[in-house]
């Protein structure tokens, strides 16, 4: 079905305050797991609004926090997030990485101590909209074993590069696992098979079959090797760059739900370079290049990352935001709305 | 055959003093070549002596040029290499980056119009050595089509990661391709098949087959859409940094070789952070927390990146260097030096 994104918006700003956080900070938080939604990326949309909101309840997310400086020197900030909302911690780096940048030419914020992120496109958008580069990334708790091993100690690391463009911004916004376990309960319950190699079974066989991968817990890193060494440094350079945790600490501290994370925004700005047109134009260059390339068999278009995302933003805009109807109502019931029977 | 690095060194100076070389530009280009070689990557050391040294004397790579400042604000600086050796280009952008870093804390410099950097996991060594954390990368020509396509339309832009460490540094040095061409070489010569798919035969089949990734050129990104999509910003964020060409306009240069292609490197000075000792004890807690990972049914033992690098230096250090005979002879010719007949 399908949502107004005012609508989604209201409903999930009145679930997060009724689950304690101040209306300020709710709406703020609202509108992003809303966007996320509307943009087709449910899972970190209104799909963890129910889990944002009980770790609310519980006081696993502090709901008053505010970020804290820790570290300024030039073009360097260092912050402690005090485990409050990893998206409002999030939002708060990425502008201080930009307003660095927009001084500096490159703003680097080290977020130590924060939540979960969502959707670290979220950042991207947010930084490119203003006319920034944005390069970020997060350490996250250990959900993938290294290449090599059968023991989850690294994490998925979601990494995030952004450019801006007249025509829609240039978003990546890529985990260092092939799938996501969302993407392997999604796929078994339509009893179907990953498109590609997945992950493992128990018996070390690599697989597409979701239901083993689960069982298992030995997630694929993407490119294999390649995906294992990028997460590993990214984890690294998280936790020297904020001065934070690293995917280890993050496990001995045991909240779960990435509690006490690690994170990495830095921020270019054009403009102290050949300017916002020229960046621009370069990104529609690559842009279009790519799109003009000969489709494979797959019936695939070959496009940059972020075209997709900005076309479904458009239909949502247009026709409501598509929910999930059981989720919807979750959400609804959270946050005390008489849900209209249909 | 195994060869001391002194000799190595030397032999692939005098190749490239032949091939028209100021002998001091000579000396170093033929130690970072020797270093790769010293460090497993003979693909990119003594393999590419040959190919570099005719780039030399067919004037595609400029053999007296300099890079040539074209802007700087603060902790950023765009270089024009002035299609100089890619190698002596990339060893200059990333002292200034890394100086500057000193300065500001952070430091990024664009290095346009310049040549193959060879092995890029150089720059991440030297960096960390001086105890500075690096990420660089560069794009190349097109070299593999981007997901959803046949057209070899985006590089392998390959991406290095840094970080210091006492106990040998952390280095990440990926292509964005889940095999290179040369493996692919290698392998169809052995006879065998690579571990995993590596791209697709002409009719659009996943295979492990590396001739018929050979025939169609339809190398596989790493982790599929994943990797295509990192390639595609690598390359925006290449262009856009440098104020340089995009892979689409090294193609259209059409020297080969990733003639007038653009690097970017940002260096953060981890003594404006926490320390080096702090950095150096975040990269072991990481490293010695993978290593110590339950191995798999593989055989293979899960590490962190530039962990098996430092390992094969030690032992070509200790044992000389292996070189692969033919290609010894080759440059042992090159540099008029009389070969010792087995």
């Amino acid at each position: 079905m399908r949502v107004p994104l005012a609508e989604l918006e209201s409903t999930i700003a009145r679930a997060f305050v009724r689950a304690g956080m101040p209306a300020d900070k709710a709406g703020v938080a609202a509108r992003v797991h809303a966007e996320s939604s509307a943009d087709g990326v449910e899972s970190h949309g209104l799909g963890r609004v129910a889990a944002f909101a009980s770790m609310l309840r519980a006081g696993t997310v502090k709901a008053e926090a505010a970020p804290r400086l820790v570290r300024a020197f030039g073009p360097l900030e260092v912050w402690d997030g005090a485990l409050g909302s990893g998206v409002l911690n999030a939002l708060h780096a990425t502008d201080r990485a930009t307003a660095l940048a927009a001084k500096h030419g490159i703003g680097l914020v080290g977020m130590g101590n924060t939540h979960h992120w969502m959707r670290g496109g979220t950042y991207g958008w947010r930084a490119a909209e203003s006319g920034f580069v944005l390069i970020a990334w997060t350490n996250t708790d250990g959900n993938m074993p290294p290449w090599g091993s059968v023991d989850r100690r690294i994490g998925n690391n979601p990494f995030v590069m952004a450019a801006p463009r007249a025509e829609g911004h240039l978003v990546l916004d890529m985990a260092m696992s092939q799938y996501s376990y969302g993407a392997l309960e999604t796929t078994r319950r339509r009893g179907e098979r990953l498109p590609s190699f997945g992950g493992f079974s128990t018996d070390g066989a690599m697989t597409d079959d979701p239901a083993l991968i689960e069982e298992s817990g030995r997630l694929l890193p993407m490119g294999l090797w390649k995906g294992s060494g990028f997460s590993i440094m990214l984890d690294v350079l998280s936790a020297v760059l904020s001065e934070g945790r690293t995917t280890d600490e993050v496990d001995a501290l045991g909240e779960g739900g990435c509690a006490g994370c690690s994170q990495v925004f830095i921020a270019v700005d054009p403009r102290h370079l050949g300017g916002i047109d020229a960046a621009q134009t370069v990104a529609d260059r690559v842009a279009d290049h790519v799109a003009a390339a000969t489709p494979d068999e797959s019936g695939r278009h070959p496009q940059a990352p972020g075209v997709g995302t900005a076309r479904r933003r458009g239909a949502s805009l247009r026709d409501g935001v598509e929910v999930d109807a059981e989720v919807w109502a979750v959400v609804q019931g959270l946050a005390g709305v008489e849900q209209i029977k249909a």
